[in-house]
């Protein structure tokens, strides 16, 4: 296993003893699995926490801080985040205005977040979830009924956080929530596999000339299994399925091309090329376009695009100044 | 060959496309493979360059912008930018003041940055170059004589990026860039090879259960190799190698934990936390942390570790702000 890790059983604890150390502005808690910014709770002020399983850095955690989310609740790898983590994050950043939960569409999450929830309210919290299920690869999955919650999650939780930092009630901010992921499409294809630590071996096995199609964020089947294509192809068949499912033409769109964990860079500009081309000869038009390794699948080499239909206020709202680890821009 | 790009030959060109579209603020010529910060020149501005083989990005085309670099040239996969693209470089941003030539210390970039460095003098632009060669762990390489040119080019870019933005003179950048340079070591560990496109088959050959200690960012060969250690050992390996050669007792640091461009957010996390402990644990003390694949070898699993000793005007002109598409806070 060719991981930079010391035991499998400390992957998470390990590397959020490093994202203390590195940004002593977050409130980390590497035994419970819990990060919150530093100045939670801030009295009216919508708490917005998210979580899931580790594995898909700067997702969740690095994406606490100033203008995105209050707290995240990381689960070990692939795995969710339990009822207590989720409700000690809560606790932390409610400042009597409610807390939002914002949840991707799996399984153990939606039942762990639901618990939670239902524990913050014995506690006279009011609490709002959003799921998130952009991804159109497939209905159900291995872990999922209904759609898998994938790269639009940093969409909603952009632009949530923007409007909570803004000072507007529970109620707005579940609605542009809701709003962002029912807007937003995402479709990802894997070159690789992934190793979870725990398992030592790779989740599914792919020939050297294949690529998956429609893959999951924890390797979880896509459509189909097929001979690795070029990036341009790679980029149509992306855009395709999320443009059958989601007419783009006509429309204002944000667009991420995302790395999977295991694809540099330069080959992720190379797709966000090809990106850029499909959707001009599409019909749409790019208004914030956004290219690199946001929501990963550990060492997966691949590729995911996300798109959300935009409108001037979501616009607005994603230019809104952002400071955390892995996102930052506009202070 | 797992990867998302087109043909081989068009990689480069591809994602400067890529990279045009998604930062329409720079100026990107894919045909040349320059890109030019928008609003160069800037007059009575000293001109920062800097370029090298492409596929370790963002460096140097994602350094370019407010802050940090005026333009960068970038060379083929691996391979070094030939002058002409140089001298269209330093021509595109000489404001008046002079233009700086940040170098890796790599045979070919010296001596193509050399005869620029003549053409230029001859168009009577004063031009100065500075050599980084920060990487400890062999004298003489492939590429090289002398020692390579690695990670400490981040902090050359950012420091003295930020004085010109400042508007101090070509002397004073220079010094502070040579200054940056001396105080700053870096060392390499590849737990996997990395393929060049235009070769399709893997650089070196490492056993699954195999590290090299002390690799390049082109896979040129490091110390040795050995069994895959823990992350708490490759860091102490890492740390050990620079701390020889430039003790770092009683220091106040910069560190970068750099991720090779194949290992993911969490591990470089995890060795990050081992890194910090080592320091604090030898006396030295990390004013500025950076974790992320700044300095990438395309797809190589694994961490490089930069770490340059703090001044108190180091240290300022680190929280200039900078605003460019792989750096970017304060504004």
């Amino acid at each position: 296993m060719r991981k930079l890790i010391n035991a499998p059983a400390d992957v998470v604890s390990d590397a959020l003893r490093g994202l203390a150390a590195a940004h002593p502005s977050l409130r980390v808690d590497p035994a419970s699995g819990t990060v919150v910014r530093g100045d939670a709770p801030r009295a009216g002020k919508v708490g917005l926490v998210s979580g899931g399983g580790s594995g898909h850095e700067p997702l969740h955690a690095g994406f606490v801080g100033h203008g995105m989310l209050d707290a995240a609740c990381c689960g070990e790898v692939f795995t969710s985040p339990v009822p207590d983590q989720i409700i000690a994050a809560t606790m932390a950043v409610n400042g009597g205005a409610g807390v939002l939960l914002i949840v991707k569409n799996y399984t153990g999450d939606v039942m762990n977040f639901q618990l939670a929830a239902e524990l913050a309210e014995d506690e006279d919290i009011e609490v709002t979830s959003v799921l998130v299920d952009d991804d159109v690869a497939v209905e159900d999955s291995t872990f999922t009924a209904g759609r898998r919650g994938t790269g639009a999650t940093l969409f909603v939780e952009k632009i949530a956080g923007a409007l909570a930092e803004e000072g507007a009630a529970l109620d707005a901010v579940a609605a542009v929530a809701r709003e962002v992921n029912e807007r937003s499409r995402s479709f990802g294809v894997a070159l690789s596999s992934v190793t979870v630590p725990a398992a030592g071996t790779p989740t599914f096995e792919l020939a050297e000339d294949e690529m998956e199609l429609g893959i999951g964020i924890h390797g979880e089947p896509g459509r189909e299994r097929v001979k690795i294509g070029t990036a341009t192809e790679i980029v149509d068949a992306a855009l395709t399925a999320i443009d059958a499912d989601m007419p783009l033409s006509g429309s204002e769109v944000f667009v991420l091309v995302n790395g999977m964990g295991g694809t540099p860079l330069i080959e992720q500009y190379v797709a966000y090329a090809a990106a850029a081309e499909w959707l001009a000869g599409h019909g749409a038009t790019v208004v914030r376009p956004l290219v690199g390794p946001y929501v990963t699948s550990l060492e997966m080499a691949g590729c995911m695009i996300s798109v959300c239909r935009a409108t001037p206020e979501l616009v607005r709202l994603w230019d809104a100044p952002v400071e955390t680890p892995g996102l930052r821009w506009g202070r």
